[in-house]
């Protein structure tokens, strides 16, 4: 079968490639480091070429990216979409950039909120991944990462409102660079010390940068071995950030939270949002490219009436 | 006049010694990089001897020290006191270390009290600067730094509880090692980015997590310039420590809170309080030190009957 797009999800760390059927079907799958912050001298055509010179020159068929690609950083920036944002107006706002002869990369907008007290939120790929999920309309769907979304969907795959919680940078701060880290040992999974951190963030997310020293004073006072210590950190910073979401979002305790992303993540906040009294479920796999192919649809790239 | 003893304000990254006539007056003062963090293969005799060796063989009085020199990483652990912690305790349990020739080294204990959810919290060091900085019965005191301690001080310089926020680590990390940093241009000071920062903070300390990452959005928005975000972090992170500590100790808006420490720090604390509704007033310099004499005096090496 012919190929319609190349699908590229171009992260900050890595790049993948998807080539995609006319009838959006996926064809084949690469993966490769040339992630936006590993590119020198903004020379992105490189990396590019690395992983998809073949089918470019093959087929000529265009490419749909998303991701920190599109970002200050990447190749272009592309704008941000306001809330309320959907697949259509994401596939009628491109940034397009002609990358070979005769062949245009199409970026999809990040898309952008105001938060509380009129601050601003913005997301960059995300929103791929959740159009591409197939969530249900008014579901509250939560993608772990460096930094965490919090996304509220309503019909029609309508993003309406989205918080951003720094969890992900901040467990990587404190226990790289961190006088937290000094007294760590990592590689041993402690789920008894994960839970117990969960369950002192839950109860206190107003003293957020009070709590993460119970991680220094719990080494010091000899009540938790240094192998827990990693995740007794990863618990109190997702609890925290567990309840700080649910007092902007109040979830519906019946209706499942969807989880979208990484398995070991996706784990933790399994457990963190069933301590908070919450039901969780997986969003299928593979959501940024069936988003890319959604997008493309909706721009004409892929036929409308294809599956 | 002669010589009582060597004060020595043994830090993380720095070394001050003091020499102390009989009566508590101070003689003479120096100060070297010789921090615990900079010592080499656990040598602690090295700085020791380079800041104030001619003094050990001269006088060959007693040292009393403070800080991070009584921590695991430093030259020996001294134990923490329990609250309510008070100098004659303090005098009482020092852990005592031969370090030459008829000299002794008396390092004050550290202070430890049990916290939200009975998770411990810790000191040391700063309870030998409110000791020494003439507080009045039942004040709030704040000490600003790395690992900043609100300490509530009963009467008779009783130590009865105190909370540590992380916020100055925190600052730290997400200016030179985050995401948040690569935006940023330092050195040049933005008040009005700072209390703008503090206006947030204080609003929304139960989601400290995700209003950092307005520190990022300002920017993406070009709502801020690069050389307002540090400060505009530094007034978030302040804001919700006040507003999150204003809970735990309820002060009265009366009474002025007692800042101790470094006196740009405790400009950014008296803001962020006089914005809380609160009164300041700062402590006299030189606390470390003073407080130092009146340990020693508790501990017979100082005559008590001095000034």
């Amino acid at each position: 079968m012919k190929p319609s797009f190349i699908s590229l999800d171009w992260g900050t760390s890595s790049l993948r490639a998807t080539l995609v059927a006319a009838d959006g079907a996926i064809m084949e799958s690469r993966s490769a480091a040339g992630g936006v912050m590993t590119v020198k001298d903004r020379d992105f055509h490189t990396p590019l070429n690395a992983i998809c010179e073949d089918w470019i020159d093959m087929h000529g068929c265009p490419i749909v990216a998303s991701g920190m690609i599109g970002s200050r950083q990447g190749w272009v920036e592309a704008p941000y979409l306001a809330c309320p944002a959907t697949p259509a107006a994401a596939a009628h706002a491109f940034t397009t950039l002609r990358v070979a002869d005769k062949v245009d990369m199409h970026i999809i907008p990040g898309v952008r909120c105001g938060g509380v007290d009129s601050i601003h939120d913005v997301m960059r790929g995300e929103e791929t991944q959740i159009w591409g999920a197939g969530v249900g309309p008014q579901s509250l769907c939560v993608l772990p990462g460096t930094h965490n979304k919090w996304v509220f969907v309503d019909d029609n795959s309508t993003i309406t409102h989205f918080a951003t919680y720094m969890t992900g940078e901040l467990y990587g701060l404190l226990t790289k660079h961190g006088i937290l880290g000094r007294l760590m040992e990592f590689g041993t999974r402690d789920d008894e010390a994960f839970r117990a951190g969960v369950a002192l963030g839950l109860k206190h997310p107003e003293q957020a940068t009070h709590v993460v020293f119970a991680a220094r004073t719990a080494r010091l006072m000899d009540e938790m071995a240094p192998a827990g210590l990693p995740d007794y950190l990863s618990g109190i910073l997702i609890g925290v950030e567990v309840a700080s979401a649910r007092a902007v979002y109040l979830p519906d305790a019946s209706r499942p939270v969807v989880l979208i992303g990484d398995d070991d993540l996706c784990r933790r906040y399994e457990w963190a949002l069933e301590m908070a009294g919450l039901r969780t479920e997986r969003a299928i796999d593979g959501a940024t490219v069936l988003g890319h192919v959604r997008i493309a649809k909706e721009a004409g790239i892929v036929d409308r009436s294809a599956h």
